[in-house]
């Protein structure tokens, strides 16, 4: 191997949101892989709000990233030499990688071949057919369960995630209500997306707002950001309903540990559930639920959008975007094409 | 009718602890049934916490007690007069009464028909074999879901429910723990009731001792105090662990609202669960958990204690008594016996 490992690394720890001067840009060596390793070209890195939690020094389900790391990453990758079997070189892959043009990890760090589908690009298996559209799969139908006519409230409605969960809810006929930071972003929502209505959480009151959106009460809400909007929302819970818990967005940059939900006894007034989930839970089902996904994006019910910039040193910039809320869509970093 | 029917009415709301003057003696009329009631003569009333929840003037299950009207109340009462099909006079029963010796109630508030077991006393169709056994055997088994070898964690454990929770969790070949509020009914819960240790936590270092006890971690809680004890176990809480949110005695005397357990989001870490219920979620399977219940005891494999004072006029201080810890087992009243 020749070529150059350009790498992001993780200079210092953030207090509070993440900075450009939170990375800085390095250089690693290419290591051939050892038994039961791949090593893997980057194709794609997946921009989520799960790098700001591994950032941090706490214990999770995979270990904090170490200062002069680079920062660990989903990704589309493509396996250039191998030795590990049923992994062959040539093939894509997408699973946990980093920040550099070049990976050498365990195979099971690798979440599942991709096989490429005719008229879907190929970054799609990293979005919609990839970690977010399997988050919103899992999340919903396995851990939300809506029941069809149920009504399902979104935070987050605009992001990767989001935008798909409100889809698959309205494909399982249920009433799909989004909140997100914007009127534009509102406005996508319904006219793009079939929701039924969207409330931009900046500027209303949410305990108002979601008398008047959902006067049936929710059934189910699919929640990435935590903090006060789930503090309402669980007043506004029905009965046996469900918390599917996917992040805490809004908690993530916090330097001290934010309060709790106080209203949480609502779960035992009402016989509701929280839980909290990640895809690796439903690791054996995904080539189940990418074709549902698939087929449901090939009948034109399920529409997506990915926000690629090209460059690995655009990633930090791409990844404080996810905390301003200015993106729609699964954000992404395009590094190089996969080779025929 | 010429009894006279005796009260204990709510004088007025209590701000933190109830106390001796938040209740008043009163004198009702007897009232016939109407269509779909039964008059009821109340033989042993539940003292339960969701008394003090009723006594608040909130939202939740069941709408507040209103000043002046009797306490409601779990009861075993006997039907005296029946204008609804299916409950005929004579027959003993299980439902929500009140406070008084007699009610006229719906026979929607009747949970079941109570039949007496042979060699197993008529009260504990109230405890074991009522209300605290169906909340143990639902909540543990149905919401918790404990399987064989794992550490069930269990608050309040020499309460009325606890005491039943730890040794179906034993029945189950889990490792009971049980967390308490002295180092004498810690003793109870190791000697008499089965539980593996338990934890005295108004002495010990929560976080500690869970350490030292549970090295395992915790995978199922059984929790019916909440707040900060809630929020400690949040953090030794296994994969995929559950918390059965049963009650949150601790909080119920709070003026102001408690804060939120700020450390939910272990809820996301370890894709773990936290469900609210009530034994009313389970209505339709009474009858299968009681056979249960009773064929446990006559084998001898459960064992129960119930804390029983005769007389209406005591019922105000003992429910008082279960906020102060000094019970073991479950409270109740004694009113009247049966008429043969």
């Amino acid at each position: 191997m020749t070529d150059v490992n350009r790498q992001i690394l993780l200079k210092k720890r953030p207090v509070g949101a993440p900075a450009a001067d939170h990375f800085e840009s390095g250089e690693g060596r290419i290591r051939s892989p050892g038994g039961g390793e791949v090593l893997l070209k980057n194709l794609y890195l997946s921009i989520d709000p799960a790098i700001r939690g591994w950032m941090r020094d706490a214990k999770s389900y995979l270990p904090p990233i170490a200062i002069g790391e680079p920062i660990r990453s989903g990704a589309l990758s493509q396996i250039v030499e191998s030795n590990a079997e049923g992994w062959p070189a040539g093939q894509i892959v997408q699973g946990i990688a980093a920040w550099e043009s070049f990976s050498t990890v365990s195979a099971s760090n690798l979440h599942g071949r991709v096989e490429r589908i005719e008229g879907i690009p190929l970054h799609a298996m990293l979005s919609v057919l990839g970690g977010t559209g399997l988050t919103a799969y899992f999340g919903l139908l396995e851990v939300g369960r809506p029941e069809e006519g149920e009504t399902v409230l979104v935070s987050a409605a605009a992001g990767g995630v989001g935008s798909v969960v409100g889809q698959i809810a309205r494909i399982k006929n249920c009433r799909a209500v989004g909140l997100t930071g914007s009127d534009d972003k509102c406005a996508w929502l319904t006219d793009a997306l079939g929701y039924e209505a969207a409330i931009n959480y900046k500027t209303a009151d949410l305990q108002i707002a979601l008398k008047e959106v959902c006067p049936q009460g929710i059934d189910v809400f699919f929640d990435s950001v935590g903090g006060e909007i789930l503090n309402t929302v669980l007043t506004r819970l029905n009965r046996g309903g469900r918390i599917a818990l996917c992040g805490a967005i809004s908690q993530l940059n916090a330097g001290e540990r934010p309060p709790g939900p106080s209203n949480y006894l609502q779960l035992l007034v009402k016989s509701a559930r929280m839980e909290g989930f990640t895809t690796l839970d439903f690791a054996t089902r995904y080539d189940e639920a990418r074709a549902v996904l698939a087929n449901w994006i090939r009948e034109g019910q399920l529409t997506y959008r990915d926000d690629i910039v090209d460059g690995l040193e655009n990633a930090p910039a791409h990844l404080l975007r996810l905390f301003t809320g200015e993106h729609r869509g699964k954000l992404m970093v395009k590094l190089a094409d996969p080779e025929v």
